[in-house]
Protein backbone atom coordinates (compact mmCIF):
# COMPACT_ATOMS: atom_id res chain seq x y z
CA UNK A 1 0.00 0.00 0.00
CA UNK A 2 1.41 3.32 -0.92
CA UNK A 3 1.63 6.27 0.37
CA UNK A 4 -1.05 6.14 3.24
CA UNK A 5 -0.62 4.71 7.09
CA UNK A 6 -3.10 2.41 8.74
CA UNK A 7 -2.87 2.39 12.46
CA UNK A 8 -4.98 0.51 14.62
CA UNK A 9 -5.94 0.86 18.01
CA UNK A 10 -6.66 -2.45 20.65
CA UNK A 11 -7.22 -2.73 23.92
CA UNK A 12 -10.37 -3.43 26.28
CA UNK A 13 -13.50 -1.00 26.87
CA UNK A 14 -12.64 1.88 28.96
CA UNK A 15 -9.01 1.53 27.98
CA UNK A 16 -9.18 4.77 26.38
CA UNK A 17 -9.17 4.08 22.39
CA UNK A 18 -11.51 7.30 21.73
CA UNK A 19 -9.69 9.50 23.95
CA UNK A 20 -6.02 8.37 22.11
CA UNK A 21 -7.72 8.42 18.29
CA UNK A 22 -8.99 11.92 18.75
CA UNK A 23 -5.78 13.15 20.27
CA UNK A 24 -4.06 11.42 17.14
CA UNK A 25 -6.27 12.80 15.08
CA UNK A 26 -6.45 16.44 16.07
CA UNK A 27 -2.22 16.33 15.84
CA UNK A 28 -2.37 14.67 12.45
CA UNK A 29 -4.70 16.85 11.07
CA UNK A 30 -2.31 19.98 12.34
CA UNK A 31 0.46 18.05 10.22
CA UNK A 32 -2.18 18.31 7.23
CA UNK A 33 -2.65 14.69 7.00
CA UNK A 34 -6.64 13.63 5.82
CA UNK A 35 -7.66 11.10 8.34
CA UNK A 36 -10.23 8.51 8.26
CA UNK A 37 -11.83 7.75 11.19
CA UNK A 38 -12.91 4.24 11.35
CA UNK A 39 -13.70 1.13 13.06
CA UNK A 40 -14.45 -3.05 13.32
CA UNK A 41 -16.92 -4.20 13.40
CA UNK A 42 -19.15 -1.84 11.49
CA UNK A 43 -17.28 0.74 9.64
CA UNK A 44 -18.76 0.40 6.46
CA UNK A 45 -22.35 0.09 4.81
CA UNK A 46 -22.38 -3.30 4.58
CA UNK A 47 -20.33 -3.79 8.00
CA UNK A 48 -22.97 -1.97 10.20
CA UNK A 49 -26.11 -4.72 9.14
CA UNK A 50 -23.58 -7.30 10.12
CA UNK A 51 -22.13 -5.39 13.28
CA UNK A 52 -25.93 -5.35 14.28
CA UNK A 53 -26.55 -8.88 13.67
CA UNK A 54 -23.42 -9.93 15.56
CA UNK A 55 -23.96 -7.24 19.01
CA UNK A 56 -27.69 -7.41 19.09
CA UNK A 57 -29.25 -10.03 18.16
CA UNK A 58 -31.40 -11.76 20.57
CA UNK A 59 -30.03 -15.61 20.97
CA UNK A 60 -26.92 -17.03 21.07
CA UNK A 61 -25.05 -17.01 17.71
CA UNK A 62 -22.60 -20.51 17.02
CA UNK A 63 -19.08 -19.60 17.48
CA UNK A 64 -17.97 -19.95 13.99
CA UNK A 65 -21.13 -18.52 12.72
CA UNK A 66 -19.92 -15.35 14.47
CA UNK A 67 -16.48 -15.63 13.71
CA UNK A 68 -17.30 -15.86 9.84
CA UNK A 69 -19.15 -12.99 10.62
CA UNK A 70 -16.49 -10.77 11.88
CA UNK A 71 -14.08 -11.77 9.83
CA UNK A 72 -16.84 -11.19 6.52
CA UNK A 73 -17.41 -7.36 7.93
CA UNK A 74 -13.77 -7.30 8.11
CA UNK A 75 -12.90 -8.45 4.11
CA UNK A 76 -15.93 -5.91 3.26
CA UNK A 77 -14.36 -3.02 5.51
CA UNK A 78 -10.67 -3.28 4.33
CA UNK A 79 -12.17 -3.67 0.93
CA UNK A 80 -13.86 -1.45 0.33
CA UNK A 81 -12.85 1.29 3.24
CA UNK A 82 -9.22 0.23 4.17
CA UNK A 83 -7.79 -0.03 0.80
CA UNK A 84 -9.05 3.22 -1.12
CA UNK A 85 -8.07 5.56 1.53
CA UNK A 86 -4.68 4.30 1.79
CA UNK A 87 -4.06 4.55 -1.83
CA UNK A 88 -5.18 7.58 -1.96
CA UNK A 89 -2.46 8.62 1.07
CA UNK A 90 -4.81 8.77 3.57
CA UNK A 91 -3.83 8.21 7.54
CA UNK A 92 -6.85 5.07 8.55
CA UNK A 93 -6.92 5.25 12.16
CA UNK A 94 -9.10 2.36 13.35
CA UNK A 95 -10.88 1.34 16.29
CA UNK A 96 -9.92 -2.64 16.54
CA UNK A 97 -8.96 -4.71 13.58
CA UNK A 98 -8.22 -8.52 13.54
CA UNK A 99 -6.41 -8.46 17.36
CA UNK A 100 -9.73 -8.24 19.08
CA UNK A 101 -11.09 -11.49 16.78
CA UNK A 102 -7.85 -13.49 18.14
CA UNK A 103 -7.18 -11.54 21.79
CA UNK A 104 -11.10 -11.96 22.51
CA UNK A 105 -11.46 -15.45 20.94
CA UNK A 106 -8.64 -16.99 22.49
CA UNK A 107 -9.77 -15.67 25.99
CA UNK A 108 -13.22 -17.10 25.37
CA UNK A 109 -11.38 -20.51 24.71
CA UNK A 110 -14.16 -21.92 22.07
CA UNK A 111 -12.12 -21.49 18.77
CA UNK A 112 -8.65 -21.93 17.58
CA UNK A 113 -6.87 -18.40 17.69
CA UNK A 114 -4.90 -19.29 14.89
CA UNK A 115 -7.88 -20.32 12.94
CA UNK A 116 -9.81 -17.22 13.54
CA UNK A 117 -6.64 -15.28 12.24
CA UNK A 118 -6.40 -17.59 9.48
CA UNK A 119 -10.13 -16.86 8.86
CA UNK A 120 -9.47 -12.99 9.12
CA UNK A 121 -6.02 -12.89 7.21
CA UNK A 122 -7.69 -14.50 4.28
CA UNK A 123 -10.97 -12.19 4.15
CA UNK A 124 -8.25 -9.20 4.30
CA UNK A 125 -5.98 -10.84 1.89
CA UNK A 126 -3.58 -10.74 4.29
CA UNK A 127 -3.67 -6.92 4.80
CA UNK A 128 -1.58 -5.77 8.48
CA UNK A 129 -1.33 -2.47 9.66
CA UNK A 130 1.75 -0.31 9.64
CA UNK A 131 1.28 -0.01 13.36
CA UNK A 132 -1.07 -1.11 16.41
CA UNK A 133 -1.39 0.51 19.38
CA UNK A 134 -2.19 -1.88 22.18
CA UNK A 135 -3.66 0.24 25.19
CA UNK A 136 -3.12 -2.25 28.10
CA UNK A 137 -4.96 -1.82 31.34
CA UNK A 138 -3.62 -4.14 33.93
CA UNK A 139 -6.55 -5.99 36.12
CA UNK A 140 -5.65 -4.21 39.42
CA UNK A 141 -6.30 -0.68 37.66
CA UNK A 142 -8.86 -1.59 36.18
CA UNK A 143 -10.34 -2.72 39.86
CA UNK A 144 -8.79 0.69 41.45
CA UNK A 145 -11.07 2.15 39.15
CA UNK A 146 -13.89 0.01 40.12
CA UNK A 147 -13.04 0.46 43.15
CA UNK A 148 -13.19 4.28 42.92
CA UNK A 149 -16.80 4.41 41.58
CA UNK A 150 -17.50 2.34 44.75
CA UNK A 151 -19.50 -0.26 43.51
CA UNK A 152 -20.75 -3.40 44.93
CA UNK A 153 -18.57 -6.93 43.20
CA UNK A 154 -20.38 -9.54 42.70
CA UNK A 155 -19.36 -12.84 41.32
CA UNK A 156 -19.73 -12.02 37.67
CA UNK A 157 -18.03 -9.58 38.33
CA UNK A 158 -15.14 -11.29 39.21
CA UNK A 159 -15.60 -13.96 36.10
CA UNK A 160 -15.87 -11.25 33.93
CA UNK A 161 -12.35 -10.07 35.58
CA UNK A 162 -10.94 -13.35 35.17
CA UNK A 163 -12.03 -13.09 31.48
CA UNK A 164 -11.08 -9.73 30.93
CA UNK A 165 -7.56 -11.42 32.54
CA UNK A 166 -7.53 -13.62 30.07
CA UNK A 167 -8.16 -11.03 27.05
CA UNK A 168 -4.88 -8.79 27.99
CA UNK A 169 -2.89 -11.94 28.04
CA UNK A 170 -3.92 -12.93 25.26
CA UNK A 171 -3.46 -9.08 23.55
CA UNK A 172 0.17 -8.83 25.22
CA UNK A 173 1.26 -11.96 23.67
CA UNK A 174 -0.06 -11.00 20.20
CA UNK A 175 2.10 -7.79 20.57
CA UNK A 176 5.13 -10.24 21.71
CA UNK A 177 5.23 -12.06 18.35
CA UNK A 178 5.28 -9.01 16.13
CA UNK A 179 7.37 -6.29 18.14
CA UNK A 180 7.49 -4.35 15.10
CA UNK A 181 3.91 -3.70 14.55
CA UNK A 182 2.49 -3.24 18.30
CA UNK A 183 3.40 -0.39 20.53
CA UNK A 184 1.94 -1.10 24.00
CA UNK A 185 1.67 1.78 26.22
CA UNK A 186 -0.06 1.78 29.76
CA UNK A 187 -3.82 3.01 29.79
CA UNK A 188 -3.71 4.30 33.40
CA UNK A 189 -0.70 6.45 32.43
CA UNK A 190 -2.24 10.28 31.86
CA UNK A 191 -3.94 10.59 28.66
CA UNK A 192 -1.64 13.54 27.40
CA UNK A 193 1.35 11.65 27.88
CA UNK A 194 0.42 8.46 26.10
CA UNK A 195 -0.97 10.61 23.32
CA UNK A 196 2.97 11.85 23.53
CA UNK A 197 4.56 8.13 22.98
CA UNK A 198 1.85 7.46 20.24
CA UNK A 199 3.07 10.22 18.64
CA UNK A 200 6.87 9.67 19.00
CA UNK A 201 6.08 6.59 17.09
CA UNK A 202 4.21 7.55 14.64
CA UNK A 203 6.22 10.87 13.48
CA UNK A 204 8.91 8.72 11.74
CA UNK A 205 6.30 6.90 9.97
CA UNK A 206 4.90 10.24 8.34
CA UNK A 207 8.36 10.76 6.62
CA UNK A 208 9.78 7.43 5.35
CA UNK A 209 13.00 7.95 3.96
CA UNK B 1 -24.87 -38.46 13.17
CA UNK B 2 -27.42 -40.66 14.35
CA UNK B 3 -30.59 -42.05 13.06
CA UNK B 4 -31.24 -38.74 11.53
CA UNK B 5 -31.01 -39.02 7.43
CA UNK B 6 -29.68 -35.38 5.77
CA UNK B 7 -30.72 -34.84 2.22
CA UNK B 8 -29.26 -32.02 -0.06
CA UNK B 9 -30.45 -30.88 -3.34
CA UNK B 10 -28.70 -28.95 -5.96
CA UNK B 11 -29.03 -27.57 -9.13
CA UNK B 12 -29.94 -24.00 -10.61
CA UNK B 13 -32.46 -21.78 -10.83
CA UNK B 14 -35.57 -23.60 -12.51
CA UNK B 15 -34.02 -27.62 -12.42
CA UNK B 16 -37.08 -28.55 -10.35
CA UNK B 17 -35.45 -28.50 -6.71
CA UNK B 18 -38.38 -27.67 -4.99
CA UNK B 19 -40.78 -29.78 -6.88
CA UNK B 20 -38.75 -32.91 -5.92
CA UNK B 21 -38.27 -32.27 -2.64
CA UNK B 22 -42.39 -31.91 -2.17
CA UNK B 23 -42.91 -35.23 -3.94
CA UNK B 24 -39.85 -36.47 -1.68
CA UNK B 25 -41.35 -35.11 1.92
CA UNK B 26 -44.75 -36.60 0.93
CA UNK B 27 -43.70 -40.02 0.36
CA UNK B 28 -41.17 -39.82 3.67
CA UNK B 29 -44.34 -38.59 5.52
CA UNK B 30 -46.26 -41.46 4.29
CA UNK B 31 -43.19 -43.81 5.67
CA UNK B 32 -43.86 -42.21 9.23
CA UNK B 33 -40.96 -39.81 8.65
CA UNK B 34 -40.26 -36.85 9.99
CA UNK B 35 -39.34 -34.59 7.96
CA UNK B 36 -37.85 -30.72 8.20
CA UNK B 37 -37.82 -29.01 4.82
CA UNK B 38 -35.06 -25.94 4.81
CA UNK B 39 -32.52 -24.25 2.57
CA UNK B 40 -29.07 -21.99 2.72
CA UNK B 41 -28.80 -19.20 3.10
CA UNK B 42 -31.87 -18.38 5.13
CA UNK B 43 -32.65 -21.78 7.04
CA UNK B 44 -32.56 -20.12 10.47
CA UNK B 45 -33.19 -16.63 12.17
CA UNK B 46 -29.98 -14.96 11.83
CA UNK B 47 -29.51 -16.92 8.65
CA UNK B 48 -32.86 -14.90 7.61
CA UNK B 49 -30.86 -11.59 8.31
CA UNK B 50 -27.45 -12.92 6.30
CA UNK B 51 -29.55 -13.57 3.53
CA UNK B 52 -31.50 -10.51 3.09
CA UNK B 53 -27.44 -9.11 3.27
CA UNK B 54 -26.37 -11.41 0.53
CA UNK B 55 -29.60 -11.54 -2.03
CA UNK B 56 -30.70 -7.52 -1.49
CA UNK B 57 -28.38 -6.10 -0.47
CA UNK B 58 -27.70 -2.50 -2.90
CA UNK B 59 -24.52 -2.11 -4.00
CA UNK B 60 -21.65 -4.47 -3.89
CA UNK B 61 -20.21 -7.13 -1.35
CA UNK B 62 -16.78 -7.87 -1.49
CA UNK B 63 -16.04 -11.20 -3.40
CA UNK B 64 -14.59 -12.64 0.01
CA UNK B 65 -17.03 -11.15 2.21
CA UNK B 66 -19.59 -12.46 0.09
CA UNK B 67 -17.70 -16.54 0.77
CA UNK B 68 -17.62 -15.44 4.28
CA UNK B 69 -21.46 -14.27 4.78
CA UNK B 70 -22.79 -17.56 3.22
CA UNK B 71 -20.32 -19.59 5.57
CA UNK B 72 -21.56 -17.71 8.69
CA UNK B 73 -25.27 -19.13 7.03
CA UNK B 74 -23.77 -22.43 7.20
CA UNK B 75 -22.32 -22.52 10.68
CA UNK B 76 -25.17 -21.31 11.99
CA UNK B 77 -27.70 -23.47 10.36
CA UNK B 78 -25.88 -27.00 10.70
CA UNK B 79 -25.20 -25.98 14.40
CA UNK B 80 -28.83 -25.02 15.48
CA UNK B 81 -31.07 -25.97 12.75
CA UNK B 82 -29.30 -29.48 11.24
CA UNK B 83 -27.62 -31.06 13.25
CA UNK B 84 -30.87 -31.17 16.23
CA UNK B 85 -32.87 -32.74 13.81
CA UNK B 86 -30.70 -35.32 12.66
CA UNK B 87 -30.38 -35.78 16.40
CA UNK B 88 -33.97 -36.06 16.69
CA UNK B 89 -33.94 -38.88 14.15
CA UNK B 90 -35.65 -36.65 11.34
CA UNK B 91 -34.77 -36.57 7.94
CA UNK B 92 -33.62 -32.83 6.65
CA UNK B 93 -34.50 -32.08 2.96
CA UNK B 94 -32.27 -29.20 2.36
CA UNK B 95 -32.53 -26.83 -0.63
CA UNK B 96 -28.59 -25.95 -1.83
CA UNK B 97 -25.51 -26.38 0.72
CA UNK B 98 -21.82 -26.17 0.71
CA UNK B 99 -22.16 -27.34 -2.90
CA UNK B 100 -24.32 -24.55 -4.61
CA UNK B 101 -21.29 -21.95 -2.56
CA UNK B 102 -18.16 -24.40 -4.77
CA UNK B 103 -20.21 -24.65 -8.14
CA UNK B 104 -21.32 -20.78 -8.28
CA UNK B 105 -17.96 -19.64 -7.10
CA UNK B 106 -15.92 -21.55 -9.17
CA UNK B 107 -18.01 -20.78 -12.27
CA UNK B 108 -17.39 -16.65 -11.25
CA UNK B 109 -13.86 -17.60 -11.09
CA UNK B 110 -12.90 -14.74 -8.61
CA UNK B 111 -12.34 -17.34 -5.77
CA UNK B 112 -10.31 -20.02 -5.64
CA UNK B 113 -13.17 -22.84 -5.31
CA UNK B 114 -11.04 -25.22 -2.67
CA UNK B 115 -10.78 -22.04 -0.53
CA UNK B 116 -14.31 -21.23 -0.69
CA UNK B 117 -15.05 -25.24 -0.01
CA UNK B 118 -12.88 -25.16 3.32
CA UNK B 119 -14.45 -22.05 4.72
CA UNK B 120 -17.78 -23.99 4.71
CA UNK B 121 -16.54 -26.91 5.82
CA UNK B 122 -14.47 -25.22 9.08
CA UNK B 123 -17.90 -23.70 9.77
CA UNK B 124 -20.11 -26.91 9.69
CA UNK B 125 -17.29 -28.71 11.63
CA UNK B 126 -16.64 -30.57 8.50
CA UNK B 127 -20.42 -32.05 8.55
CA UNK B 128 -21.30 -33.69 4.81
CA UNK B 129 -24.77 -34.66 3.61
CA UNK B 130 -25.94 -38.23 3.44
CA UNK B 131 -26.87 -37.73 -0.27
CA UNK B 132 -26.67 -35.01 -2.35
CA UNK B 133 -29.36 -35.12 -5.74
CA UNK B 134 -27.99 -32.58 -8.35
CA UNK B 135 -31.04 -32.14 -10.92
CA UNK B 136 -29.21 -31.41 -14.06
CA UNK B 137 -29.88 -29.31 -16.76
CA UNK B 138 -28.13 -29.12 -20.01
CA UNK B 139 -28.08 -25.79 -21.98
CA UNK B 140 -29.85 -27.30 -24.58
CA UNK B 141 -32.45 -28.15 -23.08
CA UNK B 142 -32.45 -25.26 -20.69
CA UNK B 143 -32.63 -23.34 -24.74
CA UNK B 144 -35.55 -25.45 -25.84
CA UNK B 145 -37.41 -24.17 -22.72
CA UNK B 146 -36.84 -20.32 -23.40
CA UNK B 147 -37.46 -20.90 -27.09
CA UNK B 148 -40.69 -22.58 -26.21
CA UNK B 149 -41.36 -19.31 -24.02
CA UNK B 150 -40.82 -17.92 -27.11
CA UNK B 151 -38.48 -14.76 -25.96
CA UNK B 152 -35.99 -12.59 -27.36
CA UNK B 153 -32.44 -13.56 -26.76
CA UNK B 154 -30.38 -10.73 -26.24
CA UNK B 155 -26.91 -10.41 -24.89
CA UNK B 156 -27.11 -10.44 -22.29
CA UNK B 157 -29.24 -13.66 -22.01
CA UNK B 158 -26.15 -15.52 -23.57
CA UNK B 159 -23.47 -14.07 -21.08
CA UNK B 160 -26.11 -15.77 -18.39
CA UNK B 161 -25.92 -19.17 -20.66
CA UNK B 162 -22.34 -19.12 -20.99
CA UNK B 163 -22.09 -18.35 -16.98
CA UNK B 164 -24.98 -21.19 -16.44
CA UNK B 165 -22.56 -23.58 -18.47
CA UNK B 166 -19.70 -23.21 -16.55
CA UNK B 167 -22.26 -23.44 -13.50
CA UNK B 168 -23.40 -27.21 -14.65
CA UNK B 169 -19.73 -27.97 -15.21
CA UNK B 170 -19.07 -27.46 -11.87
CA UNK B 171 -21.27 -29.25 -10.46
CA UNK B 172 -20.75 -32.35 -12.38
CA UNK B 173 -17.24 -31.63 -11.76
CA UNK B 174 -18.44 -32.31 -7.88
CA UNK B 175 -20.30 -35.28 -8.30
CA UNK B 176 -17.46 -36.89 -10.18
CA UNK B 177 -15.30 -36.39 -6.89
CA UNK B 178 -17.79 -37.72 -4.43
CA UNK B 179 -20.09 -40.53 -6.57
CA UNK B 180 -21.26 -41.85 -3.36
CA UNK B 181 -22.50 -38.82 -2.22
CA UNK B 182 -24.00 -37.63 -5.24
CA UNK B 183 -27.04 -38.88 -7.70
CA UNK B 184 -27.35 -37.32 -10.70
CA UNK B 185 -30.31 -36.76 -12.53
CA UNK B 186 -31.58 -35.62 -15.60
CA UNK B 187 -33.63 -32.19 -14.95
CA UNK B 188 -35.60 -32.50 -18.43
CA UNK B 189 -37.19 -35.67 -17.25
CA UNK B 190 -40.58 -35.71 -16.53
CA UNK B 191 -41.11 -35.00 -12.58
CA UNK B 192 -42.50 -38.47 -11.59
CA UNK B 193 -39.56 -40.15 -13.37
CA UNK B 194 -37.20 -38.03 -11.17
CA UNK B 195 -39.46 -38.72 -8.26
CA UNK B 196 -38.91 -42.53 -8.49
CA UNK B 197 -35.48 -42.65 -9.00
CA UNK B 198 -35.05 -40.42 -5.97
CA UNK B 199 -36.93 -42.32 -3.70
CA UNK B 200 -35.03 -45.35 -4.76
CA UNK B 201 -31.65 -44.31 -3.88
CA UNK B 202 -33.52 -42.96 -0.50
CA UNK B 203 -35.30 -45.98 0.22
CA UNK B 204 -32.28 -48.27 1.52
CA UNK B 205 -30.94 -45.18 3.27
CA UNK B 206 -34.26 -45.34 5.73
CA UNK B 207 -33.55 -48.88 6.31
CA UNK B 208 -29.75 -49.15 6.86
CA UNK B 209 -28.68 -53.04 8.14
Amino acid sequence: MTDGLWITLEGGDGSGKTTQAALLEAWLSAQGRTVLRTREPGGSEVGALIRDIVLHHRGDIAPRAEALLYAADRAHHVATVVRPALERGDVVLQDRYLDSSVAYQGAGRVLDADEVRDLSLWGAEGALPDLTVLLDLDPAAARRRLDAADKPFDRLEAEREEFHGRVRAAYLSLADAEPDRFLVLDADDAPERIAEAVRARVEPLLHPR
